[in-house]
């Protein structure tokens, strides 16, 4: 089957059929495919989209162009995606949670790139803790200590990773269809029964609108269950960080102050939301308030912050930073970011705060970027908080880093005082849940 | 300016300003241009479209990426342009009447490719012809002759050569914008002040549609116009070969035939209906009826025939073979198609016809393949002549040719008798004049 022969179907705007998508799957896995007629294809793809089935039999046949994993650790194994956020450290605080429940957290996680964390990064900054184990390794200690995460084991999709590196430079990312096949490929190909997305909406976030956010939602959980897999997800607010801390060994920190009970707010309620997920999918749980319970429960005994330091130990990790954070990695230099203006933090520009986190050495422009875990910045403010001139907004924490002030000056303009109390805004905008029922 | 910007705004279905076109085509003629990006911007074009601004611009700046040439040949330089079809001869019939009425043709053709012919592929097939000139030797045989016809001198519009090629593989040829611009930035580099375009409508044309067909001469039109050249435009039929010969040496003792006044017929019309408008164009004469008349009388006088020895004399060719077409290289086998069925000749698949001459070696399937200038095919019989079982339809002209009995089969498939004789169409079927004006 002739690539151009799939060009000029989805140039009409035509449908391609299982066998054709089959053939896209594996000319964007074979290095011999050129790449002017993968970003042809995916440019006729992004203007005239492709149906739910179209998107969903692709997204199978990219996962198939890889090693396909079924693990066995003893029960369903469940993983969560994110579509990324700044301050987002919610896999350490819910894996942890989620495993003490009986639950079987199977994730591989990504490094940061622009304005966001990448989990394995933030695990990296543990002294000892590898992200890289053998599969069986990785395997075991799922089904032992209930949890597990690495980077990616094996070689998953590696259509997909021809074509993400392709879409970026031919501007055809911005497609829903796209977007969906190029995350579920992975999850499909890592073999989680049952996957919940956490699907951020705000000015940190891919998607900028509910409509597209759940748009997403639906295409990623439409994939899933034709592949046979149970799926629930979430729209959760990214209007400001998540957590306070943004930065790798700081956001490590704030995820053990949160399971050692010493922190609460946005963090954890959204961990508590999407765990809850975990356990209905995973069966641990009957109904959300039985899971949400649970949960606390494993949380208030301290059994959540005991699993994350099995997990970090099973990982070859010093565990001793969960009884004492300054174990982990801190920098140099901590500088205040102080308010120019009195009133009410009324917005904030996300992204430009996680561009400012980067600048200070805790993220990537480019792939190849070497970051410092140690630095990074905190907040002291949310949106709605009362300011007065002259107050620290935030801390930046780095080692002497060239492009401070710049960290500094993009912080401060990404913070909007306004002389009136802003409305609050929910934290869970919307809801699908596992039987596909929408609130 | 980069290339993600353009194609993000085209991807949206927004418009180019001047800058950015220039940017798009200079980007085009440089090597170190990714593929993939020119092939996105291009998919996003063929979806999205052009307006006629952006078409023009296009064109202009796909122009300048190269040579342009200001031919001074002693009068205003014109030329013609053909969308391409079987057994169509015309340019070595009208540039030599046009050159012996006062006109300058400046012509520079290419070589055949597909189905179509090539003007440089029939001219080589005269002994001694040369078709690679100096540009002085092509400038002063244009001027001293009145006709000069060449391939392609310096390098003309480097970006078109790099987007045409990768037109053709990714899916976005039938693009009406990108053809226009294709064929226009060569004829705005070339320098013609006047140029007449024969769009071919039929079973052997790139356009099947009248519809179709007007809006790439409109769109053609307003280019050359915007770029201050005067245009002109016929649509003419191609639901048959134009002349009876297909096949390059055939083609040229046909419109010596032509030109001999032997022949008349439809090659002959088409030839001086283009030609009264480069007369027009070129302003050797006022109206049609008087362009007309001025090229019959160069016909009936023997002038044409004598400008065209002259100018294979001057382009190096053995010019006696105006006198003895039998100086022409022949094909040793001559093998008749004969009809299966008594009739009406009703329909010709004229694109198969042409496919029939190149399996006999007169065409290429890929650039590379070379050809034999004495091979083709002549036809006995045209649309709507009476036709008997066992009677000639054409004669194959081979040098035992591997492929002859698939040539055969091929032309005899493409011939359909039919019980009921056929309405005869006109051949001229649509015209735009200099000023404008459609008829």
């Amino acid at each position: 089957m002739a690539l151009i022969d799939l060009i000029n179907v989805k140039k009409l705007g035509g449908e391609l059929d299982e066998a054709q998508l089959a053939a896209f799957a594996n000319a964007a896995a074979d290095p011999q495919t050129p790449d002017y007629q993968l970003a042809a294809l995916l440019m006729a793809i992004r203007i005239n989209g492709m149906s739910p089935r179209e998107t969903a039999q692709l997204t199978m046949a990219m996962a198939r162009t890889g090693d396909m994993l079924s693990p066995q650790v003893g029960g369903t194994p469940v993983d969560k995606h994110s579509t990324g956020g700044v301050g987002d450290t919610t896999t350490l605080v819910l894996a942890p949670l989620v495993a003490a429940c009986g639950g079987k957290v199977v994730k591989m996680s990504g490094r940061g790139l622009g304005h966001t964390g990448g989990t394995i990064d933030k695990l990296e900054s543990i002294p000892g803790f590898r992200t890289e184990l053998p599969e069986e390794d990785f395997l075991r200690i799922a089904r032992e200590v209930g949890c597990c995460v690495v980077g990616q084991t094996g070689e998953l999709a590696p259509a997909d990773k021809r074509l993400y590196s392709l879409r970026d430079v031919t501007g055809t990312v911005d497609s829903i269809p796209l977007i969906s096949s190029s995350i579920m490929s992975k999850k499909l190909a890592g073999g989680a029964m049952g996957i919940v997305l956490d699907v951020k909406l705000g000015s940190g976030a891919l998607m900028k609108t509910m409509a597209d956010c759940l748009a997403l939602a639906r295409t990623m959980c439409d994939i899933g269950r034709r592949a046979g897999r149970r799926m629930a997800a979430l729209i959760t607010g990214m209007d400001e960080p998540l957590g306070s801390h943004v930065g790798n060994a700081l956001e490590v920190k704030e995820a053990i102050d949160t399971l050692a009970g010493r922190v609460t707010g946005p963090l954890l309620q959204v961990s508590l939301a999407l765990g809850a997920q975990m356990l209905l999918l995973g069966s641990q749980a009957q109904d959300e308030d039985q899971a949400v319970r649970l949960l606390q429960d494993a949380l208030d005994s301290g059994r959540g912050l005991a699993k994350f330091a099995q997990m970090i130990a099973a990982q070859g990790g010093d565990a001793r930073v969960c009884e004492d954070t300054r174990l982990l990695p801190r920098a140099a230099v901590t500088q205040p970011v102080l308010s120019m203006a009195d009133g009410w933090l009324s917005r904030m520009d996300t992204e430009a705060i996680g561009l400012a986190a980067q600048r200070l050495g805790a993220g990537r422009s480019r792939k190849e970027d070497i970051i410092d875990p140690a630095v990074g910045l905190v907040l002291h403010k949310r949106i709605g908080d009362r300011v007065a001139a002259g107050e620290a907004l935030a801390t930046l924490h780095h080692n002497h880093a060239p492009r401070a002030q710049e960290a500094h000056d993009l912080l401060l303009g990404a913070v909007h005082i306004s002389g009136a109390q802003p409305p609050r805004s929910a934290l869970i905008r919307a809801r699908i849940a596992i039987d596909g029922k929408e609130t």
